[in-house]
């Protein structure tokens, strides 16, 4: 109740803040949203007054601060609510680039009634006023924080409406799913019950299909969101950096070095295919007693197991070191994707390499390369073999839907779960009152990723990872 | 020749460039200037065509790729020639403010037939197409370098055309002159040449004065625009350091370290009355034999150099330090405002400082502040004292004329050196011929301000200090 007052409190207020990045440009972008938006602008405007001016329509003139003097030339564009961005009547100001200006523009539009907007707040307002929903409230960070053509490709699918399409598709369905089952206890008395169910059964698969297949697209859409992560394993001076290096060596301009958050490893990124791919060189494995060694080793491991792929490399000169990495790895790649790199071939046959892989366990579709990381043909090679596994195969076309938020996946994870036991209770013949309340939930946990039910809090976590002035 | 056919090559392709900061924020906005700016932008456009738009509307609509797929949802706003910052066709693409999003939507329209815009690019084409003359152009860029108020109103000022409107003026001025002096020449065998002779010198004089007072706004104009150079001097342990946090120590929010270009030197500024003030704190002055302390000294004399305004700060409990200190220091003072500080009053009477200054030739104008930097109401009444000596004492109205800029500046005074060459003939009753030579010079010069007359290379020089996308 007091969320829901402060949610309507705030959006009563006009709000302003620079729309554009931090610092020094051509132009900078301020913009204001609210109400009262046209009327606070007008106050420190020397130009044609905002009230006349026709929506999305742009227009030259002057910031003026209190005492009437000028604080910058700006283009002034108008959008009137509804057709805007927040929804509301919004004003954009587009001054010069300098942080003075647009300090001074924040200012002096403070002076004149507007508040400082706080992060995400314009498109908080978009949701609020029903511009867009909560997933596509959540695309526009995604597509703000987009590092790759695939990450961009998708959250711009989402912005556009096609995952909330889904959604109030499935949305119709359990609204029509509750229905019946509401048709069934009007006629209780009459037994009609069982003719339903069957019926009921099937549609109930049917979205227990559906949900799953989406929930299912997130593991690779967190991967094209986040970019993939890629772990270099492998013994001591196999040539783990050498390969990171050759790798990334055609692409130097799109590459660049990444301290990772937990500040113990570097990154390097590659970006294959439009995917951004993230690769870990991991310090060298070996069994070990001395502690400072096995600190290093650990932090491997843990590069290996945060790893979608892992790429070990096995020295063709150092041939019984598999043995020991294998001890090591083999455990921690269980539903990993495994490519054996058996490198320094241009010194040494991989046969006996070859030998003591074929009498380890390695996870199904495992793919072993045999080559030179000195020879630019087996490093091509190895890129394209690197893009065939590591690449998520999802086709990116305009009505793609991948769910790329732990959010959403774990919405619809609970709903699956409500929707099983709906199933269930159906199946077991349990009274359509109950089966209608597992219904019911499945509803809540659908609609909470649209934003259909939502709280504050919910509202909170999510614009408070946007930037200031979006 | 060939650089005015290359301006010409030039200004005749569609350039486009990211016009706001680099970095990730919540929209960038990619312009786009030329003949054919809204054909290349309808290369790569899902929308309203653009051709159909009137001047100065905005429109949604997505910006795709060769392929046809989406890159971004943009906004994006027509500004039709010559209604345009350009001067040419413009359109603002407003898209989201990912750096990736930033580069594709580069990337498509370059596709598109469009070329990356070099620095200065767009303002550089303002001046070409005569939207605005070249003192307003250098304007731009100082207002987006705009780091305090006055800095910010003196680019506006000049932006606005102030500064060009007084050189309009003095030029029509001078055609009359110069034809003044042909209707002499076409007369010359009748002899009616004495009778004009006091009138042009009359002419000559006015424009002298207003040539000059012009010119002499500089020392201020660059001052703000810059910012004031204040050094901090003094013997070792006089509370120099203390003072200046003290002096800085109430702006925290707008104070900041800069290292200066030498980087031998750090400095503080303080924004006081509107203006920026740089403080760079020497090291202790003394005399030394010891190489590497003179060193020091060496530097911190250059900064005594530089400054505008000299704070001397005397230890009142060391009286002894006033003689050794003024043998460096004040013949380094000419022409700059002294203020001394007697520091450390609530230690010792400054009565003995007092008596050594008064057998000293302090320049005129000195003032002496008697202080202690412990005492807070001490310190504000120096704050006081500094802004009354270092803050530039020009009326910042909407029509004030202050030159800040060295090219400028260099240009009156060449104007003016022609100018008196010509009254000089002038009154040595030397052929106007000549005389009008003279004065047609003092034209170029007046001319190579507001760009009628000007080379590639000026030009080049003046816009290469511009960003890329301004």
């Amino acid at each position: 109740m007091n969320d829901k007052e402060n949610i309507i409190r705030r959006a009563e207020a006009t709000i302003a803040a620079v729309a554009t990045p931090a610092g020094t440009g051509g132009i900078a972008v301020v913009r204001v949203s609210g109400a009262d938006a046209l009327d606070v602008v007008a106050r420190c405007w020397r130009g044609l007054p905002p009230a006349s001016m026709t929506s999305h329509t742009a227009h030259l003139g002057e910031v003026v601060d209190g005492d009437g003097n000028a604080v910058d030339q700006v283009v002034l564009t108008v959008f009137r609510a509804p057709r805007s961005y927040t929804g509301e009547d919004t004003v954009e100001l587009s001054c010069h680039g300098s942080p003075w200006v647009q300090r001074r523009v924040l200012e002096v539009l403070t002076a004149a009634g507007a508040r400082q907007a706080t992060r995400g707040e314009f498109t908080r307002r978009a949701f609020l006023t029903g511009r867009m929903d909560l997933s596509q409230a959540e695309a526009v960070a995604d597509l703000t924080a987009a590092e790759s053509a695939a990450a961009a490709r998708v959250a711009l699918n989402q912005l556009r409406g096609a995952f909330a399409g889904r959604l109030r598709d499935l949305h119709d369905r359990l609204v029509h799913f509750v229905a019946l089952l509401e048709l069934e206890l009007d006629f209780s008395e009459e037994d009609v019950t069982f003719a339903d169910r069957d019926r009921l059964l099937q549609l109930a698969d049917e979205m227990d299909g559906e949900i799953a297949a989406l929930a299912a697209t997130f593991a690779d859409g967190n991967a094209i969101r986040r970019g993939v992560p890629l772990a270099i394993a492998g013994a001591t001076n196999a040539g783990k950096s050498t390969l990171l290096n050759a790798l990334t060596g055609d692409d130097r301009a799109i590459v660049s070095d990444v301290h990772g958050t937990t500040r113990d490893t570097i990154e390097e990124t590659l970006t294959v295919g439009g995917t951004l791919l993230r690769l870990t060189d991991t310090a060298g494995l070996r069994d070990t007693a001395d502690a400072v060694e096995a600190l290093g080793i650990e932090r491997s491991l843990r590069a290996v197991d945060r790893a979608r792929v892992v790429l070990w490399v096995i020295d063709a000169t150092a041939p019984a070191t598999v043995a020991d990495l294998a001890t090591v790895l083999l455990p921690r790649c269980a539903g990993k994707t495994l490519l054996v790199i058996i490198n320094k071939t241009d010194l040494a046959a991989a046969d006996a390499v070859r030998e003591r892989l074929a009498t380890l366990a390695l996870p199904e579709g495992t793919v072993v390369v045999e080559m030179s990381a000195r020879r630019e043909a087996d490093v091509e090679r190895l890129r394209r073999e690197v893009e065939r596994v590591a690449v998520p195969r999802v086709a990116l076309d305009a009505d793609t839907v991948v769910v790329t938020n732990a959010r959403h996946h774990e919405a619809l994870t609970r709903a699956l779960e409500a929707l099983r036991r709906g199933r269930k209770a159906l199946r077991d013949g349990v009274s359509a009152e109950f089966v209608a309340q597992d219904l019911r939930e499945v509803m809540a946990h659908i609609g909470s990723i649209t934003g259909t039910i939502t709280t504050d809090a919910v509202l909170h976590d999510i614009f408070d990872n946007f930037c200031i002035g979006k």
